[in-house]
């Protein structure tokens, strides 16, 4: 199935949160100082920075600024943070990400003549489906009594799940360079430095009392 | 239908946008400086300021951080805008509005125990009929292949469209006046000062460079 929607991108929100357990947040590498030291910011945000690359083409933000209501364990891991990243066009992104609320995985991405809402982009809601909202050119009935046209749900089946197609990816990869005398793919090193580049910048900021980073790439 | 979600709220997130064609970026109230000068900020996003404060029960944010992308037109009137507000608790609300996007009218409010989702809180996608999502103590299966439970959506059926509904509960506030010698209710204009105060406090901080501005009751 393809779908198009054509548009300026203007906004992008996205949301990665879930309520870890006691033991989680006891003993889980990811609230180590020593060990996964960007806590929720390099576990969960990581993900709403890498949906707000996707969104966003892959262009980097030029400025983040972080939320003011950072929330750290007693070791100084991040265990809740958001930001604010700024493109040169005018697009800005927000994002939201937690190890203390309810499970929520959402990308909103908002532009000039197309709307679209992903809830479950971590992980599907179902093994074999995951689904996303679309809206082109929405409007209202002459009346303003409902929206026309209203969005609509798009359902892509795989028959085989997001984890293994990686593991597939990654073999195809090492074969074509173990067999095919192919050189090291560079869209993933690519997007998973850019990835790291927008956490640390929200990191910085923190750190630095919530003022503007500048991204370099 | 009564459905409780029992949680500490701690992110919500607003947009409401639709794209203005040309009469109305030229000839509406809502773009000159002398009439609507709030602009996109006093229109849709008194909406997200609304629903923002309606999720938090109507207690006031502390501070407010606008934004520093917002669009202007060429007398200064503001067609796109976003800030993030605080709450002395450190929850916080992110929002966007704008004249120039797709419509959207978004509502996500993320708790430790639940998580709740409205696209269509300003006009019903229907008439005579609203939706809304809501999640509690979300969580995977064994094998982290889907999660249990999911969101569920709840539907709730009106014969009566929110327009006319409005307009029952000024006729009754009246009536209630002019025949039971009631008092003014207090409800609305506390709620619509309160949303005015952070409608303004958004314009001053983005009046001021973006900095940080205080809301005093």
């Amino acid at each position: 199935m393809t779908y198009i929607v054509s548009f300026l991108l203007s906004q992008i929100h996205s949301n990665f949160t879930f309520r870890a357990n006691a033991d989680f947040l006891e003993n889980d590498i990811r609230v180590k100082p020593d060990l996964d030291a960007l806590g929720a910011l390099g576990d969960a945000g990581w993900y709403c920075l890498r949906a707000i690359l996707w969104a966003a083409n892959y262009e980097l933000p030029k400025t983040v600024i972080a939320s003011r209501n950072p929330e750290h364990n007693q070791v100084g891991v991040i265990l809740a943070c958001g930001a604010t990243l700024y493109w040169e066009d005018g697009k800005a992104a927000t994002f939201y990400c937690s190890f203390l609320s309810n499970t929520s995985t959402d990308i909103t991405a908002l532009g000039t003549k197309g709307t679209l809402h992903v809830h479950d982009f971590v992980l599907p809601y179902e093994e074999k489906e995951a689904s996303f909202y679309a809206a082109t050119e929405s409007g209202v009935d002459e009346g303003v009594t409902k929206w026309v046209p209203q969005p609509s749900k798009h359902v892509i089946e795989t028959e085989i799940p997001q984890e293994a197609l990686m593991v597939n990816e990654l073999a195809r990869l090492v074969a074509d360079i173990k067999f095919k005398n192919a050189k090291p793919e560079k869209k993933w090193p690519t997007i998973s430095r850019k990835t790291q580049l927008v956490a640390d910048a929200v990191k910085a900021s923190i750190d630095r009392g919530f003022e503007p980073v500048q991204i370099q790439e």
